[in-house]
């Protein structure tokens, strides 16, 4: 795919997965599913038959740069841009788009989350065609997921009639909806799950940005004379932490004309918490799935993660997630793995910042 | 109480401790119940106000010896006496009654295991008192811990008329009993548990020795000649290997005539698993009892251990034990304590003996 560019967003913090995730090992930077590889890495490695790494572009936080780059070895050091702070999506893009703009005027970017799971890469890469086909048109892409639950914590995208073959027009964007909404959403087969990843061309979108978020605009103008001066790195420090915080959903794709979705079936999750780290790693008869040295006594639906000189025994426990990290240890109920946010919380309140 | 010397049996194991329990780091050596003190010390202090530490022999395997010696800084070293192989309770005695006879032929033996929670010490002490008394006057006494369960891990002492105020005939020693069994007893009001505290003087017990456990006298005859001939340590070397491993209940009490038992109230317990620490530990309004720097929400009933630098969080878990000990981390339904035995046999068998 001739001047596509991968724009991966890695400034997410994952605090969903403590202890494992701190600030400088956030979730995109671990191997939540036992699968061998940290999940940026395994993003990369599912766009390499299409888009090679000299054409990823990885945008991270500053905290997470270093650990980005030891993720991935194969991606040119230049493509690697860090935010001095994070400024939610549009600004992430915009940058992004910068750079792929100034390396070819046609550049088409494919935006994805660092920190999501596809199990079906074949299913991906034929999505991944079809999406960049229709930015390349000149179309902002988005891409649905057919949702399987009534999930409360995404946003939907209402699909509309059919432009081509896999490709559909999109009504409306909707937040995250209460569980009576969602599940009206799940059963009328209208609705699809909005994924987070994103087509379209630089151009376009750099476009978009200018006449619908002008603050956004002047900012990204400046950067890109920093660029130009040889002095990005000065003026993103100044300018970046003025830009509006804003997602580019909601900046950009909700209010646009003629959004096109790709709706996909590509095994995708985004692991949301530990809970579904448990659900989608290989698991034994017991359903346990164990990363780590473990003797278990009568041990099922147990998810285990401890450093590999750790020796680990479960006796008579069901439903348990276990993380040991060497300095913590969580033990938590599956069905209330979303509460660990409330560990954070209290830490914070105990000015124990050096755990999170 | 001149001439009273105590003897602390210290050769346990306490696999069910594990991880806490290691082969070097046996119950004895532990603070189970979060007092600030290990067992064998909180022994030796609950000794102090009636027998004197340069009175106390400790009777313990080799590889404790040393760590022993560090946790009594008191203790003489001359008095630690340790095992090259353990040989039960018997041989162990027999040892220390030649130590205590040769500095004092009228030596009295209050002899007690290192690892027991007794958690009245002032009702303590007017049982060992009473128990001296009566061993002095030359009989073989045993302490009965009223039963408050049908507790089927522990042999019973049935009880006879009285002899003296707070001491009473033992009529009959019974081993463990099954279930029903033990409900009789402790419906019967008189069976008594076997506290495995005995009392006699250093003569007597090796006297009945000479009667009743022939081979062990011989073994012991030549340490005796060992240690007048300044050279123990290689005699015990070679002998008490050699020596049968047999308990003083069954070697001597169960079969001599005319013994006496002092019931005792003294907030005994033997701590005989993870779950009756928790019972016995300090704990918190959800029932929790935390030696351990830890976050719980919607937590109750567990116990927790771990190294003062690891940061334990709990989330939405009831009645568990969380054992993290820095090379293994248990995790443990509080009613499967007693299996925690079994995850010993599982290293044992995967050749992880380190771990033991």
């Amino acid at each position: 795919m001739e001047k596509t560019f991968a724009v991966i967003m890695a400034g997410g913090v994952g605090a969903r997965f403590w202890p494992s995730s701190r600030a400088a090992r956030p979730k995109q930077l671990l191997d939540l599913t036992g699968s061998g590889t940290t999940m940026i890495a395994a993003t990369l490695a599912r766009l390499a038959p299409e888009i090679p790494a000299e054409r990823v572009l990885v945008v991270t936080g500053r905290a997470t740069a270093v650990a980005v780059r030891k993720a991935l070895p194969t991606v040119p050091r230049e493509n690697i841009l860090a935010e001095p702070v994070g400024r939610n999506t549009a600004p992430c893009i915009g940058w992004a788009a910068l750079h792929a703009r100034r390396r070819d005027p046609d550049a088409v970017l494919a935006v994805l989350p660092s920190d999501h799971l596809v199990r079906k890469p074949e299913e991906f890469h034929a999505g991944l065609r079809k999406a960049v086909g229709a930015a390349r048109e000149g179309a902002l892409v988005t891409c649905g997921i057919a949702p399987d639950r009534p999930e409360t914590g995404f946003g939907y995208i209402e699909l509309g009639e059919p432009i081509s073959d896999g490709v559909c027009r999109v009504v409306r964007f909707v937040e995250k909806p209460d569980l009576e909404t969602a599940k009206g959403y799940v059963a009328s087969g209208r609705f699809a799950w909005n994924s987070g990843m994103f087509f379209f061309s630089a151009a376009r979108v750099l476009d978009e940005i200018a006449r619908q978020m002008p603050e956004l605009k002047r900012g990204l103008e400046e950067i890109d004379a920093g660029i130009a001066a040889g002095d990005e790195r000065a003026v993103v420090e100044r300018v970046f932490p003025k830009l509006p915080a804003q997602s580019i959903d909601y900046g950009v794709m909700e209010r646009a004309a003629g959004i096109a979705c790709v709706p996909l079936d590509i095994g995708w999750s985004d692991l949301g918490s530990w809970s579904a780290a448990h659900d989608l790693s290989q698991r034994d008869a017991a359903g346990n799935a164990f990363g780590a040295d473990v003797v278990a006594v009568d041990a099922r639906g147990c998810l285990v993660r401890a450093p590999s000189d750790v020796l680990v025994a479960l006796v008579g426990v069901e439903d348990l997630v276990v993380v040991d990290t060497g300095d913590c240890l969580l033990v938590c109920k599956k069905d209330r793995a979303q509460d660990v946010k409330r560990v954070l919380d209290i830490l914070k309140e105990r000015g124990r910042g050096d755990l999170l």
